[in-house]
């Protein structure tokens, strides 16, 4: 789903990676991750999508909900097993939007 | 893929889509224009992935690329059908990539 962020500028941390074939836990310590980064005030939202490779983009309002949230000890334990189990090679882009534009149908 | 951007910053456009069942001429239109954003100096790269719901990453050495990106007379010609056929939604975002963190096995 496209997430209804506000009007910028707002912030975007992009993570593009590749998976290993180790399945144990991932989907359910996402979804667990995205439960508990919904809980944040700044938290706006996280887009995603995987055929292989895979983008997710999460939504902030500030570069501190983001920093809270890399501080987070739930999303440090799950980063420890996703760089020992779950990813082959993954790209984190911590970015400020200054712009957007939406069409619909 | 993942995209070997050069020490930040640079840009990102992240475009967020639902495509609409319409095939006509699409994945043909994608190949040419990746090739034509090829051949502008700025264009880093593209990551881009579809299960249903898109997202696809351009990135960019300036916003100046990117304005070039969207003056390009074939680029136009591919969002003007793009909102008549293929689309049914999507968010484009401009973006100021500022802090990256790669990791590989």
């Amino acid at each position: 789903m496209i997430v209804k962020t506000p009007e910028p500028p707002y912030f975007a941390v992009i993570f593009s990676s590749f998976r290993t074939e180790i399945n144990d836990e991932y989907n359910e310590t996402f979804e667990n991750l995205m439960l508990a980064a919904s809980e944040l005030d700044d938290f706006l939202g996280m887009e995603s999508v995987r055929d292989g490779f895979g983008i997710s983009v999460s939504y902030w309002k500030s570069i501190e909900g983001i920093r809270e949230w890399k501080d987070n000890l739930q999303h440090i334990a799950a980063k420890r097993k996703g760089i020992e189990k779950w990813y082959e090679s993954y790209m984190l882009r911590i970015a400020r939007v200054d712009h957007d534009s939406y069409f619909s149908l």
